[in-house]
């Protein structure tokens, strides 16, 4: 049974991606239209679009739009497909943590090298196979959303890092999928959100979009999460990921490092919510995972102002590794992996 | 060895109690002159005045503040001694959690009755015992500097949480005067400062008094403990107390808990630095230690400014109980306690 949310947070619209404009959440809903792969860089780098699998999606979107503008003054086919994989390339580059992203841009980089036919045939397959990225995120998510309520308790709390939601997906959203089909199963279950600073995500965007949705919500601060766990107030977390390892060491937001080893002191389960396609099964370990370093100004301000003094160092890891022994299962569109992850990787993957 | 701090957050002058108000830092630097009970439970309330040995000092002063204002109009003793009681449970009020404030202000009470002479020859005693709390709690601090710096290896990187500076006591402070003491030893150690969400007292108080006394501060987000823990970016732990329970149970600031688990995990030693005041042999175990619920506001609001979905649920606990099996050492003027804590403790009140 899955539950029907409204928000469609990347989608193509007359040639161009239209997205929710997720720096603006909660307090403006605004939709911007993304027409060039210089425009989709930006708006990947400035989190206006996040969310590794959405950010898979506008990358799909953003390959399709620099055929749309090199199919308009290239006319020899091999010059136009070097030109279209150096903006593949440069698309690649906002953000080197998330792994969907590449999936996606190689996805279409080697569709468009396979395409028969004009630079206007490969433009309209780019454009058509972005469509079905689309839709397809969609069906995986409820998919995971209906695995992963398995494991949720009658009644239970679950806790979550980030957003990992519709608003970091096409829709739906891995780990607020999993919550959106318990909720659908069991309106009793409740949902902690960690603020997650710096950038505050699960405030901003998780908040929002399950009290939207109807879900009762409670926000906490992040260094919170162990006292509820103490107090026996949440009974499992579940998060999204930006990379998983052949491992399962679960490359995701900065911080779930710290709710992975809470919830492994006062034995809660702890749950990776996530398409296959975030698995990168060319890279043995988390060691291996690329972590993205961040603006200052995302730790020294909040909304604009300074929080602190003004000559204080700052380094601003992105994302942190949670190494497999802290993780229960890994919920995919193709069940739930256990442990030994390196063997259920495999398995999925065959 | 001790090290210099210009920093006096509160201090008697003139008839009142003068204090640095820390709802302005670090963008203003302003004291404010305290001069009824009234004021003072409000200052203590609003965290003007914040810190366990600060408060503590902060209730001295209100209780010696009522009995200047009390000999203006009583002339019975025994009116003037119950009246005195009263304000003097009226300002311990303002905040349940810390102990200080409660063993200050009981000092200051069983004094006035057991005071010979006039309602005058009582005021003045209560105005030179709490200026001899203030003098003592800087000697105290630094007698605790000397303690915890025998623990700090050469070079090594201090992660702290929230404020117990020279802005939580009278001066040089618990946890951050172990770092002084330690700085002055060796001018290489260097600090990682949690930013401590909700209040930001990380953020706005100890990166502003690291960095006034030099000492190289680098500013993180509460969740990224695990993440330079993992990296061995961190030596050790020190954070101050609110109180602590006779087996060593600690209840401090809202999620020093989750950064002692953490520090468990990676093997990182995890101090207490606090004076015997802060010590509550009354209680057994940190599970009779109350946990003060603060302002909604304080997690949905920053520089008021909302930073999440209005119809969002709240808790917020100002304080967690760190269990004692992940404290590595409780730094206090006596000496280092070490486990067994409840063995320690009652020999160090010997």
């Amino acid at each position: 049974m899955s539950f029907n949310s409204k928000i469609k947070t990347i989608e193509w619209v007359n040639n161009s991606s239209r997205m929710i404009d997720q720096t603006l959440l909660p307090k403006e809903f605004k939709t911007v239209d993304i027409t060039t792969a210089e425009g989709m860089y930006k708006a990947i780098k400035d989190m206006i679009v996040r969310g590794a699998p959405a950010i898979g999606i506008a990358g799909a979107h953003g390959v399709a739009l620099a055929a749309i503008e090199l199919s308009k003054t290239e006319t020899d086919k091999e010059n136009f497909l070097n030109k279209l994989s150096l903006k593949a390339e440069y698309i690649k580059s906002s953000r080197p943590t998330a792994v969907n992203l590449m999936w996606a841009i190689d996805k279409q980089v080697k569709l468009a090298k396979e395409t028969q036919g004009s630079i206007d045939d490969i433009t309209n397959a780019l454009i058509e196979n972005g469509i079905k990225l689309e839709n397809e995120d969609i069906e995986i998510n409820k998919k995971m959303g209906d695995y992963g309520a398995q494991v949720v308790p009658k009644g239970a709390t679950i806790l979550t890092h980030c957003n990992a939601g519709a608003l970091a997906t096409v829709g739906y959203g891995t780990a607020l999928g999993v919550i959106r089909s318990a909720f659908a199963k069991d309106p009793s279950i409740k949902v902690f959100a960690d603020e997650t600073r710096p950038r505050q995500q699960g405030a901003r965007l998780t908040t929002w979009e399950l009290t939207r949705d109807g879900i009762p919500t409670t926000l906490i601060t992040d260094g919170m999460c162990s006292y509820f766990m103490s107090k026996g107030m949440i009974d499992l977390v579940v998060v999204g990921a930006d990379r998983i390892a052949a491992n399962g060491d679960t490359a995701n937001k900065i911080g779930t490092y710290t709710v992975a080893i809470a919830a492994k002191y006062h034995n809660v389960p702890f749950y990776i919510a996530a398409p296959l396609s975030t698995i990168d099964t060319s890279i043995k370990s988390g060691k291996e995972i690329p972590i993205e370093e961040r603006n200052h100004e995302e730790v020294t301000h909040i909304n604009g102002d300074w929080i602190c003094a003004k000559d204080v160092n700052i380094i601003n890891p992105g994302f942190d590794v949670t190494p497999n022994e802290l993780i229960t299962g890994i919920i995919t569109e193709k069940g739930i992996l256990k442990p030994d992850f390196k063997e259920s990787i495999k398995n999925a993957f065959n």
